[in-house]
Parts: C-alpha cells; sequence; structure tokens
C-alpha cells in the first residue's frame, strides 16, 4: 500500500469521525526519545522516516513538519506523497499551532491519540480549537482502522535489576519519593516515564530499541504504589516480589479508569512536560495538579556509590572494546577492505564479547570525511563508504551492560592530516580537556562551566548547534536530564540543575565543517566533591571513559603546559587501565598511543 | 543628644501614634545605593555608620540587622546603646520579616515612612500584620520629629547634559521609551530611580554624593511627561527647554496626589524592584500594574557611539592621572612619609587636574597590606596605614567627567613580594585577562563568561565573594544593571541580561585573604561585535582602562604564551595611549612598566 492509499484511507476514517484534520506525532504514550514499532505510525503513513515529525492530514491536503536535520531526507522521502513539507525554524513557516490556527474552520474538529501529544502541547490545541468554538477529538486511535498489518505493542521479558547493580532497593527508592511527595503536599503522583518507573522500580526489560525500559505507567500514593503493565512480560516471582514490597500489578491500560477515580481531595504531582494529554485529561476533576518536575528525575540522575563502582566497571570493559576496535582499524586501514558499516559491526562485536553486555545504548554513529559532519549520520547500505589511509573517522557510540550504559566518540586520524585538520583536532580535544580539569563551587549548573569547553572553539569563530554534554542513565536511557552543558539557558529544558556529587554528564565538543569533516571527543565525566572551606565546596570531574585520543591527529605546539599535562595524565591513567587487558602488538600500540607528548 | 535619648524621643512619638513598632531603613525615596545627608536617619538613631542597616525600634527593645561586611563595625559602633544587633545570614538569626512575625502583638501596630521602604518588602509586611489584624501606619516620618537639627533635602543645582556628552536627545529617549510602553500596552510609567530619571532627560545634579544625580520622579504617558523635582535647581532656560521637549516640571511631592488620580482604565508600568512602598499604595485603584524592569534600565546601559568615544576619552585623561599617581607612589614609597589617606589625596589631586572633571565616583578604597583584604575599606584618621616599601596596596577608584564615569583598581607591590604573593597577583592577573579576551557569541549573559575569571581562582581552592564585575553608568552611577558577571543566578537581581553590543562593564576578580593582603584588578570593558557567520555574531570585549598593571607583582612562568601576549598587547596599547601625555623619567618608567614579558 502507498503512502497516498494510506493517506485516503485515513481520510475516510476521519470522514466517519467527521474530522477536518487528524494530527499524527512521532511519540508513544510516554513521551520517549526513541519509540517502539508499534508507535512508529507517522513514519508508516508519510513514508518520512526521520527521528522526528508531526503528519497533519486535512481533507484536501497534508503537511508534515520537521526541523533542520531532516530537510534534506524529508524532501526525498516525501517526494511523489502529495505530502507538503513544513521546514520549522525557517522564516515564514508557520508553526503546527499557527499552521492550525489559520487553517481549522470556524467550528471545525480535530482529531488526534490523546495518549501520544504531550500534556502541554494538547492544552494549547485545545485553546485553540475553543476558540474556533470546535471540537477536540482526543479518544482512540485512527491510525489503528488504517493500519492493518501494525506491529503490536512490545512485550517483551521484563527482569529485575539486582541491588549489587542498582544500589538501593525500590522499597528505600519509594520511601525517599513519598518523602519528597509529603514535602510537596502531593497526595498522588503519577508518573508515565519509563526511565523514570524503570529506575523507581528497579526494573527493566526490552520494549524500545536502545532503552531497556518496560511499557508502563505508575501511580504512588502514600499508601500504596500501583505499577501499570503488560502481566505476561512478568514471572511469579516477580509480581511476588513487587507485592512483597508494596506494589500491585495493574493491567496497563487500567491507569485511565483509575484516574478517573481520583477526585476533589487529591493532589497529584506530575510533570506536564513528560505525561500525555489523555492522562492530564482524566485528572480533569482533582483538587489540584502539582505541575513539577518528577523527583525521580533527580534522584536517578545522583548516582550512589555502587552504581558508580559498577559504572567504572562497565567502561572499562567498554574502552577495551573500543581499544580493540581502534587498534584494528588504524593498523588495517588501507590493508583491507573497510566500511563505516563493516568498522560499526567490528566494534559491536568487540563490546558483545565483554562481560554483562546487554545491547547498544544508541544507534552507532560512525562517519567517514564529510559524513562526520552530519551529527546525527547513520550510514546506510547506500551510503556506507569505504574508508581509506586519509582524512578522519568519527565514531559516536555505547552500549548497555548490567553494570551501565556508556556513550564515547573519537574521531580517529586514518591516514596524514592537514594543519588545519589538526589544529581543529587539537582545539577540540583543549575544549574536552578544560571542561574535564574543570574545578568549580557547589551551586554551579552547566550553563556556568559550558564556555570552558565552547570557549577555545569560539575563539576560531566556530561553533557547535547543540549542547556540549547531557546525563547518561545507569543501564537506562542513553540521555537523561535534568543536568547538562549548555551555554544558553533554554526554558523548554531543565539545564538549571546544579551539578552534584554523583551525576553522571558527556563532555563531547566538536567542530563540523560541512561537505569535509567533523571532529568530536566525547568522555564521560563523574560529578565529584573536592575541597571543602571557607569559600564553599569545591567539586571537579572524575573522567569516566578509558580510551585513547588518537595522538596522530594532536599538533602539541597548540597545547598550553596545563592542557598537555591534563592529556598525559588522563593518557596514562587509560594506560593503567587498559593495559591489563592487552598483548604483544596490541599492548605495544597502547603504549604508544598513550604516551605522555 | 546621645543615641539612647534619641531612641527615647522615638518612642515617644511612637506611644502618640499607638505603635508598637517602627522601623528605619537606610534609603531615600528612590531606592539608590548611595543616599544623601537628609536620608541617613538610620545612622542618626543608632550612631551605626555603615551603609547597609535596618533599624527596628520596639516599646521594649530596639534592633539593628546589617551583613557581614559590618559585624565587626556594627558591634563597636552600637556598644552601650541598647541596641541588639542582628547578624543577617547567621545560624539561628531570624530575618526582619521572621522577627516581626514573632514579635508583634495580634492587633499591633507597627510604622514607617513608605517613601523610604520598597514596595515589595512593604508589600511582605503589610501580609504579616493583616495575618495579625493588625495596623501598618506608612505616612509621614516619625523620625522627623525627634530629628530636630536634620539636614533639609539636598537641592543643589541641576544641569543638563549637552547632547555632544549624551549622543541623544531626551525627545528621542521619550520617544524610545514611549515605543516600549506601547508595546507592553502600558498607558502610564512612574520612573523613580534617579539614575533612570536622569539620563532619560539629559539631566545631571548633585543631589547625592558621588552619583550626580537631581532628587525627583517622573511620570510618563504617551502624552505627556511630568518631571516632579525642587524648582529652584532648574534655571529659566532649563524649564523652558524642558516644556520645548515636552516635559512639564511639577513640585517634587506632587507625584503622590498625581498617582491617585489614576484610575481603572490605566495600565501602569512600573518596577516594583525599585520603586518605594508609598508609590504602590497610591496605585491601588489602577487597572493593572505591569511589574517590570524600567526600559530605560536596559537602554541606557547600552551606550551609543557618542557615548563610548568620550567614555574613551574620559578613560584616557582617568589613566593619565592614575598613571602619575602609580609613578609617585612606586617611585616615592619609603622617601617620604605616605599613608593610605594620603595616598588617595594624591591620586585625587591628579584626577582634579583633569579636563572635565566633575566629583569622584565613589569612595576610594586604598588598602594597605591586610586592609587590601576588605573589600569595602574606606581609610579613616583612626585606621590609616603608613606606607612602607613592602607588601601591596589595593587602590579602587573612579571619577565622574563630563564625558563619563571611571571605575580602576590597580594592586601595586610596593618592595618586593613573596612567591606566594607573586603566584596570587598573576593568578588574579590571568582571570583579568582571561575575561577581557574572551570571545563568545551573541546571546551569553554574564552567568555564562564569569568563570572564565573565576576558573584560575577556583584553581586554587580560593574565591572571592561577590561578582566579578558590574555596568558602569555614563555620568552616572558608578554600579549600574541589567548586566553584569555573577557565577550563581540571584533571582532578586536581573543578571540573565544578554551582552549587548556597547555595554560597559567591569572586570576585576580578586583574592582576599584575612588579616593578610587582598589583590585586586579591575578594567573596564566596552562589549563589540565581532565576525558574524553561520554560527552566528560573535561578541568581544574592547579594554577601556589604560593603566599600567605593576609587573613587579608578576611572575611570567606563571602565564601561559596566550596569557602573555594578551597582556603584552594590552600593555602595548596602554603606553600608545598614555606614553604622549608622558615626559621624561616618568615616560622612561611608563616605558618599563609597559614592556612585554
Amino acid at each position: 500500500m502507498q503512502v497516498k492509499e494510506r493517506i485516503a484511507k485515513l481520510r475516510e476514517a476521519m470522514g466517519k469521525s467527521g474530522l477536518d484534520g487528524y494530527l499524527v506525532p512521532t511519540a508513544d504514550f510516554h513521551e520517549s526519545e526513541y519509540v517502539g514499532a508499534h508507535f512508529k505510525a507517522r513514519a508508516w503513513l508519510s513514508g518520512f522516516q526521520g527521528s522526528a515529525g508531526t503528519l497533519l492530514v486535512e481533507k484536501e491536503s497534508a503537511r508534515l513538519w520537521t526541523d533542520g536535520r531532516y530537510f534534506i531526507a524529508a524532501a526525498q522521502q516525501l517526494e511523489g506523497s502529495g505530502i507538503e513539507l513544513m521546514r520549522m525554524g525557517e522564516e515564514g513557516v508557520p508553526t503546527l499551532e499557527e499552521y492550525l490556527e489559520k487553517s481549522l474552520p470556524q467550528g471545525g474538529a480535530l482529531g488526534f491519540d490523546g495518549r501520544v501529544v504531550n500534556a502541554n502541547l494538547g492544552e494549547k490545541l485545545m485553546r485553540i480549537l475553543r476558540k474556533k468554538e470546535g471540537r477536540l477529538e482526543t479518544q482512540g486511535d485512527l491510525v489503528d482502522e488504517v493500519w492493518k498489518d501494525r506491529p503490536p505493542l512490545s512485550a517483551r521479558a521484563a527482569y529485575f535489576l539486582e541491588e549489587k547493580y542498582a544500589g538501593e532497593s525500590r522499597v528505600s527508592k519509594l520511601a525517599r519519593l513519598r518523602e519528597q511527595m509529603a514535602a510537596k503536599g502531593a497526595t498522588a503522583h503519577v508518573l508515565t516515564s519509563l526511565d523514570d518507573i524503570a529506575w523507581l522500580m528497579n526494573l527493566r526489560g526490552d520494549d524500545v530499541e536502545y532503552n531497556p525500559v518496560v511499557l508502563s505507567y505508575a501511580l504512588i500514593t502514600p499508601a500504596s504504589a500501583i505499577l501499570y503493565a503488560n502481566r505476561v512480560v512478568f514471572s511469579e516471582y516477580m509480581v511476588r516480589d513487587l507485592e512483597r514490597d508494596g506494589v500491585t500489578l495493574r493491567p496497563y491500560d487500567r491507569i485511565y479508569q483509575d484516574l478517573k477515580a481520583l477526585g476533589s481531595e487529591d493532589k497529584v504531582l506530575l510533570d506536564k512536560g513528560r505525561v500525555n494529554y489523555a492522562i492530564c485529561r482524566t485528572l480533569e476533576k482533582v483538587g489540584a495538579l502539582i505541575d513539577e518536575m518528577n523527583p525521580t528525575t533527580q534522584m536517578k540522575a545522583v548516582k550512589n556509590p555502587v552504581e558508580l563502582d559498577n559504572l567504572r566497571r562497565s567502561h572499562l570493559k567498554d574502552g577495551v572494546a573500543f581499544t580493540h576496535f581502534m587498534y584494528w582499524l588504524k593498523t588495517q586501514v588501507g590493508k583491507m577492505p573497510i566500511t563505516e558499516l563493516s568498522a560499526s559491526d567490528y566494534l559491536e562485536a568487540r563490546r558483545r564479547e565483554q562481560e554483562d553486555f546487554v545491547e547498544l545504548s544508541f544507534g552507532t554513529i560512525a562517519g567517514y570525511g564529510e559524513h562526520g559532519a552530519l551529527m546525527h549520520y547513520a550510514a546506510t547500505p547506500e551510503s556506507d563508504a569505504a574508508l581509506r589511509p586519509e582524512g578522519m573517522l568519527l565514531v559516536d557510540s555505547g552500549a548497555q551492560y548490567m553494570d551501565g550504559t556508556t556513550d564515547i566518540t573519537r574521531t580517529m586520524a586514518l591516514g596524514p592530516l592537514s594543519d588545519e585538520q589538526k589544529l581543529h583536532f587539537t582545539t577540540v580535544l583543549r575544549s574536552m580537556l578544560n571542561l574535564m580539569s574543570a574545578k568549580f563551587l557547589y551551586g554551579c549548573t552547566g550553563l556556568s562551566l559550558d564556555i570552558l569547553a565552547r570557549g577555545p572553539i569560539w575563539d576560531l569563530d566556530l561553533d557547535y548547534k547543540c549542547g556540549t554534554g547531557h546525563g547518561v542513565g545507569f543501564l537506562l536511557n542513553v540521555h537523561e536530564g535534568p543536568q547538562g552543558f549548555r551555554w544558553r539557558a533554554r526554558p523548554d529544558r531543565s539545564e538549571g540543575a546544579i551539578l552534584e556529587e554523583g551525576m553522571v554528564t558527556t563532555n563531547e565538543p566538536g567542530i563540523y565543517l560541512e561537505g569535509r569533516y567533523g571532529i568530536r571527543t566525547e568522555n564521560e565525566m563523574i560529578c565529584r566533591k573536592g575541597e571543602k572551606n571557607e569559600y564553599g565546596q569545591f567539586m571537579y570531574f572524575e573522567p569516566l571513559t578509558y580510551a585513547p585520543i588518537d595522538l596522530d591527529a594532536v599538533e602539541p605546539a597548540l597545547l598550553s603546559e596545563r592542557e598537555k599535562r591534563v592529556l598525559n595524565d588522563y593518557h596514562a591513567m587509560v594506560f593503567d587501565k587498559l593495559s591489563p587487558f592487552m598483548q604483544g602488538e596490541e599492548l605495544e600500540w597502547l603504549r604508544h598511543y598513550t604516551r605522555a607528548i
């Protein structure tokens, strides 16, 4: 069935429901960054495969909004579909809300599945419809009627994360969460973000690619904790253990009905930015909504000592795997056929050899030459470039282990580099080292520190159009809040979070020259307490990523004495950590590539 | 009359008005940083001379709240007064509001002059009294009845700042202000901060020491502009010129009556943080209050090209004066008697020789040895230290010229320094140079840049307990918002301001070791536009302060190559600017002290 037919079928269904427009965003019921196959309705309907985009089907036309990352791909993939591409952020292109405000007829009707639209957006759309004295239809999913072979909801087996990995029981986590609910005066807490629930329940699964989470909702009160999920993914002992710990299991969909039972005496804590519109609609009769960041978001960002020790272990394994890969790549390129995809496969195989490997933590980005300049590049069989002994290969990759999540980027010289390439590589390195070696007073946010990384790149009149770093989960999502490194406050993100002891954050400045090359060097770092004195509590970062930074691409004359010291200390530590796992020529190679310069 | 008698008299007046407590803060009617003699009621009543403090007199007791800068001085000055010192911020010490909440009896009465209490504080106190079903008495000033020889309100002659200095007419400024009022939907704008009014009206005066302002209020509507001030300070031609430009002069006090005439159809723009409580009370019947930063605060912070050229001229004169002083100090110390006060006098005399000198822009801080560690030190005849050819003298000073306001700090070695002193001096220098040489994308606030200055000092486990820099007025207050350099967001300050082209900000990191020494190096800087490209508009700073930084205190081995380059470039520029004004031995001295290292 072609895109045009699919859209025509959807229009038929819209006609039966009397709808003037139907909205299909890219989302699951949980505001997840990545979504499972069941939720890829927008891609199925429109033919556009990018990870972000919103389709609006109207009676006579269809439009797809997406952002700058995807303008080129979307234009190609939408060709001949009759769907108009709306380039978000370009001058003269209305936002979805602006467009609907003009396009919808007075008294018109707009439909969408309230479970896949964020609460804040849903409320905005509701206000538009009210102005037009129209109707918002948010029950059920019209796509279901059209998409006959739609993959079912994922129902992969769930498992518990043992305390030797998690470092804290779910009983203890629930108690801490209830303390915070009490402090805020909440009588109930609705939690629907999958990583928050997984962390709180010490529960993991496989319902979203790269994110070891279980499709679920949770409702916590001072006296009860209800987990809404598909019963079949739990073994008998798991259900018993949950009950023992005061957690009741109920069917996945049942939450909507249960929430309707809350009343005017209830004060419900939830994060509207992380909850879908249908959830919010069920709460219209409650006494008060306390719209704040989920307490678990802050709690899970601060890793406990057991998690930190596990993370050091998983990063050691990951560093061994990456270094095997780097040795192979640097010594074999030009001697055997290697492509972006085969290099990615080789790296994945080295990770799979490691103990307690679970899966990758995101799709590997292996960009050779000009592909390195595309920040979200994913090689396809069509784009797959053959590696030659020249230029640079950027590899951003990571894995999920039972003892933690990793995320590392190295850019490697595959042959001699130009002076400009070395200047850019060395500048990115200086940026990374400056942030990694920061000492700062407790109370700093990522906003105050970002310029340490960005400054050397700004000095060249260059910039990277993204944050410098993000929080990382523990056997959970590779991107998690609330902390991060950014140079500009964004009201829609909570980057105001103070850097706390035990937070794990990436440090990944880069230089991206379109059509030429891209360079990124990324270490994860643990925030640690340093000296405390009359001025306050000083903090510093412990590097958590152990892998060589390609010295072939470094111009030592561009490093200050301090920067050289930080680099040499880092490389000495990397050699200490990795050398027990290396032998023969590979060991000598490691010694050479971690030498002091 | 002693403090005890004065307080007793105040209690008598309180008794007649049936008051349980009377509040005397340190403020004028305009929320000014410095206040005139008429407004020093708290100092007169309590005997405490510090610049910040709030006195609360109750029937049986009296208490004075002040901050850490003044704990030692206040304890001494309050001795025997019967007034209890409340050390703000110390553990277990209630705030004024917390104290009043406990101390005031149910149904009690609290009094203060509503004109000297900030609107936000006044509203908090009103809520406390409401809870107690008590009474707030804010009309008139009981101190007036007690303080028989109180200095009258200042009424020094006002003058206009010509357009060759201001670069923009008041007609143009009023038009721009009205545009902003219209954009915010305001039908009236109440402006009571003296520097805002002075800037808007191109008006200057001498009613507050160091701040060339005129005691005044302003009420702006789309069709009228009323200036409330003492008629006697204006000449005939000034009144005519104001009228020609659409500005009506009315008596100073008259504003309270005029504001009461505003009604439900009026939307009044004002900044509650800069307006007194009595003003706010008169506006209780208006349709809406738009509580935002005064538009003129942002407008006056962005200096126009004429102001910038004038500022470069005034800073050149100021640099010449300071360099004369520095040459004299460095060559004469140990050969003739010099003290902190006589050094300050010598420096002031050099400034007075300069063309268009008006007055100092703040009280000179000249702290020798351990006095340098006191950030707000002001030498008195009792404390005045004799300078010896050893240790360091910190001098923070500035002047008002017709063509601008200056603020400069230099710390000078008066003899050989220890390695630690050189380390600290060089670190402060590196901090200042790092911020001065920053390149950054438009959109940065001072919050994002602060760590460039603070980082090198944090690396030593040290800190300075203040911001790194503040905005500076044009022949106006030496401290002005909205921009600044700070490392931590403070909700009570608007340091969120983006650094705009034409803003002038100080850069003054320091190290202060109690009982030992203090080091601060301060340059003013103009924010300028640099290259604009696909990444955005790059910005940089132009140094506006021209004076040598004492190379005797610098350890060159501690500077990176980049830092040396920035220092040498700065000193070369200083020599170019100042050398035409120096001769003979002084010229050679300048050449030596601005040499490349």
